[in-house]
């Protein structure tokens, strides 16, 4: 066998050198956050105003860390909402070197402000980065800046009146080295913005979805499914708008062969129905085990407050299931209820699924209100994250002391 | 079957309105470029200096073009290279809603500056766009834009005395709408820039190939390896970090079970050999049926020019073949050469791959000399690349009079 000479290699095509030392990196770390307030404060929209237009309205601060493949993290730093700039051959704008979280601050009906398992989202975040070659960092000093940044600007833009609302949080992180050689990048910068979005839990009559075309897929096994990269959304619009164009919400995605339901849009997806023998009633939800769907943080908890609180009732379970068994459990009326899960969607019936021109329409309730488990579910979480039921997974964040 | 109701679903969603009309977009309009010249031109480098640092050196302008859904391209402005201003929440830095080119501009053995048939480019990126929800535009105006921008720069950046040089030619177009709702971006931006990259195509020994990881595949049927949008691109660094770690060029693309050799890093892979049973010479590469390998430039140069020049003594071919199907043939001392091909690559010869551990050693030339047909075709689109030899492919832009 050839000896091959990596210091060569290293040096002709610029990569990141391994010859790097990873102890001179400094970690991310949130004691070290610097404060720039802003001067010119913007006046705090209602949140029917905040989403009626085409952009989105964030608050007033962000806060931005940098990082550097040779000096690691530099101080984060909270500062007025801007504009970023980037140099054009940044690698995020060519070689998608981005990925993201989501997660809700939420006005207690108590007047506290709670995240809701942030610990979830931070670490998938770590490995969401790692799977784009973006650097790592400790989940709970992002954590930890998440927190500060609500503590900074819920109490005006999320006030104590406005009980039972919520603010979005986006984690961002994006290779910024001003390199087009296809590489890791050795510069990125992590940022956290809060910002309205709409409740879309609750669509007059409950959420259509259309299976995904044909030619078409999402995710597969030894991709990126499961985590939360830019490159799963962008080349998945397309079949997104046509769903839109054809009057539904999402697109119910299926994979391989035999059409196994995965995600729905961006969520995941549960069917509660009776099951084929016994009739038992059962939750189910497509299994993690291919990598190729998201491990939601909603997803995760549904599944584990239904285990808890309904285990005797209903079972409970992880497995694959098919477009076609749908079809079948439909024509038999074993259908029960469906909705999906995530942070933008929260827990949200669906009444309608599309495939091949065929429909499976299943109840909701009066005015797409959800069925029986899926109301029961939602409501347990809703109370969790509003604080009407004081729980592990509710984290109050203390306001006006961070700083 | 309930009635959906598309208007209400999209008022309540901010998805791009179907009701938008068409017919009052304007269209990219190279006619109305506007030039902004800059002031302070910066010293052009000598090659081997602007490809030694970590970053990408620019020349003195670039390219930008906006569109917004409802009044389509705004006109193109040639202006200072330099940073974009993002919006944080922009759909390319969350969304991957980005897509790209590269071609070069080539210093012709004749003084002249050519592009290497570059409507396949454009019109690539025309489809690359629509796969990921970005606007459409007409091919002919990017070209002339290219055109353009290489008239203003090149004579300065790639002078007359440079024959046999290059510069990198990068059009990018990216979801630049402030909306943090998954949607089809409604603004994006198209912006072309020149740089600088490194020579590629003569590593010292020949490329060697690591196969890619078992848990890992770049792309797949239903996906969209054949479009060149940057979702391809940070999702496959890991492996190509990993691979340079020990030793390699480029990762091995292999698909499916039976391991079918596809692309090689982002580069299009070829091997020649001995065909089993005849032993006629056969040039082989993946097909693009499946529509998981990029549609390359220089890979339809190759297999043209090829099936013209040498039809008579060699088989040129596009039909799958397996990692397998290598082993036995380099057993069988059937292997005669193989190489990759792509822009920034050009026509590169591989010396080894290594799969699970085992080796196939590839004859190169000597000092990583291309063997005969590599070198041979690589020594025909070159000529053609720099005047050598007057042919369709090679397109002269005219310098000092696009102004």
């Amino acid at each position: 066998m050839a000896s091959p000479t990596p210091k060569a290699i290293t040096s002709s095509s610029s990569q990141p050198s391994s010859g790097s030392n990873p102890q001179q990196q400094a970690g991310l770390d949130a004691s070290r956050l610097t404060y720039n307030f802003t001067t010119t404060p913007s006046p705090v929209p209602d949140e029917v105003s905040a989403n009626r237009g085409d952009l989105t309205v964030a608050t007033d601060h962000m806060i931005t860390a940098t990082w550097d493949i040779s000096t690691g993290w530099a101080r984060p730093e909270l500062k007025p909402y801007g504009p970023l700039q980037l140099s054009p051959a940044a690698s995020c704008l060519h070689y998608a070197t981005e990925c993201f979280e989501g997660l809700k601050a939420y006005r207690g009906y108590d007047g506290k402000l709670r995240l809701f398992r942030p610990d979830h989202n931070t670490t998938r975040m770590r490995l969401s980065a790692h799977r784009v070659s973006l650097p790592t960092f400790d989940p709970t000093e992002l954590a930890k800046l998440i927190k500060i940044l609500c503590a900074v600007d819920c109490p005006r833009w999320l006030p104590q009146d406005r009980t039972g609302s919520f603010l979005y949080i986006r984690p961002t992180m994006i290779g910024t080295h001003a390199q087009l050689g296809v590489q890791s990048p050795k510069q990125a910068l992590l940022y956290i913005m809060l910002a309205f979005i709409p409740r879309l839990d609750s669509p007059a009559g409950g959420m259509r979805l259309l299976t995904s075309p044909q030619d078409t897929v999402r995710s597969w096994v030894g991709g990126f499914g499961y985590a939360k990269v830019g490159a799963n959304y962008g080349p998945s619009l397309l079949a997104g708008r046509d769903a839109l164009r054809e009057g539904f919400h999402q697109t119910l995605w299926l994979y391989g062969q035999s059409g196994e339901c995965t995600e729905a849009g961006g969520s995941n997806f549960f069917v509660v129905w009776r099951r084929r023998g016994d009739g038992k009633k059962e939750v189910v939800t497509a299994p993690l085990d291919d990598k190729i769907i998201l491990d939601g943080v909603t997803r995760r908890s549904c599944l584990e407050i239904l285990r808890v609180r309904m285990g005797g009732e209903v079972e409970v379970t992880e497995h694959k299931y098919t477009i076609g068994e749908l079809f079948e459990a439909h024509e038999q009326g074993r259908i029960l209820e469906a909705f999906v899960t995530g942070t933008a969607y929260f827990i949200c019936p669906v009444s309608q699924i599309q495939h091949n021109g065929k429909n499976i329409h299943i109840p909701v309730g009066h005015d797409g209100k959800p069925g029986d488990i899926t109301g029961r579910v939602k409501g347990w979480i809703h109370d969790i994250m509003y604080g009407r039921q004081q729980h592990p997974w509710g984290v109050v964040i203390p306001e006006g002391q961070a700083l």
